[in-house]
């Protein structure tokens, strides 16, 4: 595979580091939409985190990316049946592409026609959510994905299992993962389901300054041209990142979220009018998944207020009496709650 | 499985819980349309009632659900020939997932082509109505389902029957279910044949206060940090909804219903100038549902005035000289008939 | 197959019943059309009549349903080589339903594929217009069938024959039978030509006074608590009206038709400025019908003007100087004629 | 098959019957299109004449319908290979009927793919053009047959023979036939092509008094209730007209037609600005056709004159100058050159 | 095959006449595109020039047409590899009718599907372009060419080559044929690409006297009632064209041009503004063809000048200015240059 | 094949040249898109260079177009797995046609469903693309090539190798080629994503004046009607270019960029305004190659200059403000900047 450019090395953009790395640490906060203009490094910033991530276990040989770790009910049904016997492997966390012509059959799985037809027998092939198991599920151009993939997609995000039933087959394994999207507004619109389902969005832009314009284009010109080299100096860098990473991971599930924290998200979301919960369980997770970051074990209003642009921007309905843009009404109903 | 959050743990909106404990009580009624923004909860409830249903005796091995209690005339054809020598399991009550992009022949069922093409012989497999029957057939974002799955859900909802018909395959058999649907108003409009087909509506929102707010992202953080502890904790009220609504379901048949019960019904009907019978009929049934759960056995002015927005509110037309919404339309009809 | 409510328990709606009863006397009259809101019961009552009509000698094993009493010309190809030698048995008149979905092959017949690939021998698989021959083809909701469907359905209808060609097979048997279709003008419009086809068509309203609107809904919900019991009820009344049936059927054939009915008839349409003929034929075999049913065997002019509206209602061009409804202008008509 | 209603006792539309009658004569002539309202027994004389035709000599065995009288070049490739030896029968000549949703395989013919399967030996299985070569063409409701269809019948039409080429299959064979349409113009437009290779059109309407309605439902109800009793009175007319069919088809190539006549079919053409040629060529055609029929042997003036407006009413464009009909501007016409 | 009506017997239509025989002389030009109203005698014409064509020597058994005479680099695979050894006959010029519902494997060729299921061999079957190799290829109607089938045609009649890649079956043969289009301009504009890469384009009307259309009328009576003899009157003009053909397509190459009409051919296309070079190269063409044809060996500026119209006619944009058409354009053009 | 038009015959167009020349020492630029009017030479210009360009040496037998002197890492799997012992041949460089209508499988691969019927393999079928590495893939009338094609091309251009992964087979293989498009952009509108992913556009043009046009004209009918005469004339022109190329290839690697050029190229981008960093990183390499086909070692303002507006002509966003052509923009910018 292609050499990813190193995380670390990207320039600027910050808001779409932390966004990342934040739904890195917990994947129940539903990943990251990146909107921007082409040209901006959208992808090369996703497939940089993937570079990142620390490794994982998994049980050997499965083909859901199970957690040899996990009580058997998590398991899929094979590993779920030998449960006690599970060979465990570190892996690296996988990071899948879904392609935009991507069948349903690819994406969900499907009946292997190869073992029916050769050996009459009823074999399960799994698709790419099987293959996104507590990793990455990346969709490059994401306002452009055809519907009824959406529609699949959205199912197993949801309930965080894929069920499959084709041809009498019935297969069920769980399915978790991160959602990472990327797209530019400017050529098509996402549906407000799918948008929902993300967790944070941050929007990225070409940097207006002669300076950095000519150090990016230097990195990568001086990657594109010996990938290796360039690679081996980010080594370190990249290296304190992944630690930081597996850490808070690790402890998050003991960092705790004071009542004030909640309130003031849903004294925040009710102000700005978004629909339904999502919003501030959100606010809550980020927060949290934040002071992980952090290595702190308790989230402040300062951790939500800091991520409260990114999870809140793409949940706002248009205002038709403040036409100014979402950031901006954010920024306003967080000044006006907290300074 | 995913564990459900438990029904008793909704915070608030009582209308829909009242709702889906009717259409369960009698599924006759005709089930339960819920509608509302996104992130207010709607499948989680409709998840919960499933969870919360009492066992039901099922023929061991029917692949058509069928009762082992009941005359051989409404049995499926392979358990009406063999009456006699039924062999009877508890089984939970089934509930059934529609998925949007499902297709027709998994829907009413289908030749299966793997015993077609193995052993030379036509059987059917059966498909998500066969599976459905005795419990209730959950479809999320109904208004999205296409039209030729929603023609072959109406035939069968109004007869009860399914009868399939393919490559000279015949098979009917039993399919009698509480249809639950849930979606979005602003997401496509329902055909009115379908929303004719649901006993109740209910409209769902996002509570406007801070504290009910801090409340439900609590239980649901608590909830999705520790299923199992959350779910123990909720058992006993769990299990006193559950056996009222075991009682009401055998009690059922002798509530009585007043003829000025009955007269009122139509009185309100012909007042709001519902289409055809099927508003009063239903009145009438879930005013006898709602006295059985009441633990009553004859039901009252009172009890169909309970229920009446949620029956009727999708049965009226548009009024261009009352713009008024459904729900206080209906009020307003009550309050002149019974003020 | 679930129980059908009794045909002679249905409160009101006269014309219906009327209609119904004169086209199931004399098929070649060309059915009924049966247009009403949703829930006024339609289907209820084409079901019913259904359940009334007398048993009719078959072909026993016949797939096209052969008459064993008539002449060799006019029976299926089979069954005219064996022609003197045809088993017969008395058979309830067959009632199929075509649902909208309904294939083409299903409709019309097709090769069997099975006994293709099994017995490698071409055999025809009889569709539904094959098993409704003699009988009733119901079509629910028929402003929504499909155009092949139609095309195919006023093939037949037309002709009194099926000829099918698929694949090298040629098959054509006799496929006489009554159209009855339900539906709800406000959601599609009928072709023209389909519903010239119909020999009648009636409207069907709710009721709007309380005392029968309670009676209805006294009398349905009895019904669906204990079918068996309230069908019992009604069995003295059921064997009248079918034995009335037998006999009409029977004496249908001597039944004269004055030649001044003819002239009034043919006056009517003219005056009525109905396209082609039909109408005028129509009248005269309704009005022969209907007085075999009464038991006489002269038509009057009564008889013809009887059914005038439900004959003439729907064959009427739009007329934008006269705004009132088809019966209105019909009724006047009527009166400017005979009164 | 069902009896068809004698041609003979078809009351009044002497225009469609000369045209059938003309175009039977000369199937060179291109047919006949009748235009007119539903019920106007428009089936009902196509299939009259098919049922008056006499019969013509016909190679045995031969799915082409070939002449045993023809020079071996106007044969098919298997009776030009055996044309010294080929056995005749006299046989009806066929009318076949193009129904609407019929494939392109099944009009123009195919692989005989069952004998490709068993026998492994590409066989053509002929269509429905070889089938109606020699004789007659029927589509009903011609103005909705599907544009591809369309397509291969107008190469047909005009090159009178039929080439098939599917998987290596190679098939030529002559295929002639008389076009006979029916439509309702009310319902869809003729491609401005396909009118064009119709000979002639004529349009047919309901009468309008009482008298003559009276007679034709009478005769029609007798037909329906009596089909073999009608028949047999109306047999010597019958036959009178089949001989003088037979007798006109025999002599019309002897029949001249005078240069006046062709002048004055130029003329009329040019001065009702019909497109190409097409139309003075059937005026010819008709004219002689017309004189055979009356037994003359030089056609004459009043020949064209009787047939022009069935020739020319569908080859008129627009002309927005002229709004009356094209039965008037052709009558206009007709006055001035000729009165 | 039915017999062609002669070209030396059409009366008129001299632009078209000359443009099909320039055309003819020399494939490079790119052929002819005829438009005109229906029953103009465009595809008689067509027709007709094919059966005048002289023979042309052809490798026995090739399917690609190959000509024994040329280098083994022109000759397709199987010729090339036997170049030393090519048995040559005289055939016919091939002329081939692309239907318009011809699927892209029957155009283009494609894998023998029989060969490849019996004998488990990859063999290609000859499409309609292969066949039409040193050809005419006409496509009647060629407005209405489906736009897939108009993309492969271009590729082809750019390059000159076909090449099909299938399967894993790669198949690259020589494909030059006269393109011969004839169309009606009301029925639906032509692609511009597909205009331009006609060499020359002529429209057709009826004639507008009493005369010539009584000639034509005769011509074509006496020719469909006497095909055989009609042709034999024809024979001596027919064969003195087909020699002035042959002589003309051997002396082409040795035909010169002078500079003087170079640069007129360039002035005249800038003065029009036509795109990219075609048109001036098509009128050099032209040119020398038309010498050849008259046997001179000099194309001189009059040659140019009398093709000019049918070189140009279809290559001119719309001039908002100049609302005349697009022949009164060319031929002021021309006389501003030249007069 | 048929010959090619020399390179070096090509009269005028130095933008278009140039820009091949630059595309085709660095594939890393991202090719060419050529825009102008029918007829203007783009195609002969495209397969021109393709016959310029010097050989590669290639793994023999390679379907995937392997460089034996790369790294195993960059080598397809085969490769890499006996990446000891590679035979090498010289090789033309590719130079595939993507033509409009190709199928998915056929750009990308698929299953060899020959093999995998036959051996019962699962064996990979090399795409267009495949066939594309390390040369040019043109796409002819880029502006109509189908949406799914465009994705699946965008994607492997992006990432510089090709992921297929069907019916459980899983090929990934490098695909690096050079972009060459030719559209005309009146027929249709590229979609900004691709148009971004082209290095460089060029527009063309018809010459204007007659001397330039005589030639043009004088060299391709030249050429048409000997062409190998006309390419042998030009041989020694061809040589040189080619060597040059070859040379520009070599030391491209060793060319240095001073940091002048990088921040005039940033600063030039943000004047103009252009989306995202890839038009600055496409200046400084086309610098690079024009540089080292200049046979100079520091790339210097005036190559990037040179090369600016066809590297930017494409990337500018439509200024309401400023109607003028992007070239103009371009242009005053560069004045601006440097003047």
């Amino acid at each position: 595979m292609a050499k990813a450019f190193p995380f670390t090395a990207i320039v600027g953009q910050d808001e779409m580091k932390t966004a990342l790395l934040v739904a890195a640490v917990d994947p129940s906060i539903g990943g990251v939409l990146v909107f921007g203009d082409r040209g901006t490094g959208k992808s090369t910033a996703i497939r940089a985190l993937a570079a990142l991530m620390p490794k994982i276990p998994m049980v050997d040989g499965c083909p859901f990316n199970c957690d040899p770790d996990v009580k058997p009910a998590g398991l899929c049904a094979r590993c779920e049946k030998g449960s006690d016997n599970l060979k465990s492997r570190a892996s690296p966390i996988p990071v899948v592409d879904l392609p935009l012509g991507a069948t349903e059959d690819r994406v969900i799985g499907a009946l292997d026609l190869e073992r029916a037809l050769h050996d009459g027998e009823k074999a399960f092939e799994a698709g790419l959510l099987a293959r996104a198991h507590r990793g990455f599920l990346y969709i490059d151009e994401v306002n452009l994905l055809e519907d009824h993939i959406v529609d699949s997609l959205l199912d197993v995000a949801a309930s965080g299992e894929n069920v499959v039933e084709r041809e009498g087959l019935s297969v069920r394994h769980p399915a978790r993962f991160v959602l990472v999207g990327s797209g530019n507004p400017e050529e098509g619109e996402l549906r407000p389901q799918l948008l929902d389902r993300f967790g944070m969005s941050v929007e990225v832009k070409t940097p207006q300054d002669v300076a950095s314009r000519v150090a990016i284009v230097k990195q990568r010109d001086a990657f594109e041209r010996d990938p290796e080299g360039f690679t081996k100096q980010q080594q370190r860098k990249e290296g304190r990142v992944r630690r930081q990473l597996q850490k808070a991971r690790e402890s998050l599930d003991s960092v705790d979220v004071a009542d004030e924290v909640l309130e003031a998200a849903a004294t925040l979301c009710m102000s700005l009018g978004t629909d339904g919960l999502r919003g501030e369980l959100t606010l809550v997770r980020t927060a949290r998944a934040q002071a992980a970051l952090a290595g702190r074990d308790v989230a402040s209003l300062a951790d939500m207020r800091a991520l409260a642009p990114s999870v809140l921007r793409h949940r706002l309905r248009r205002d038709p009496l403040d036409e100014s843009g979402s950031t901006a009404r954010i920024d306003k109903a967080l000044s006006a709650l907290f300074d």
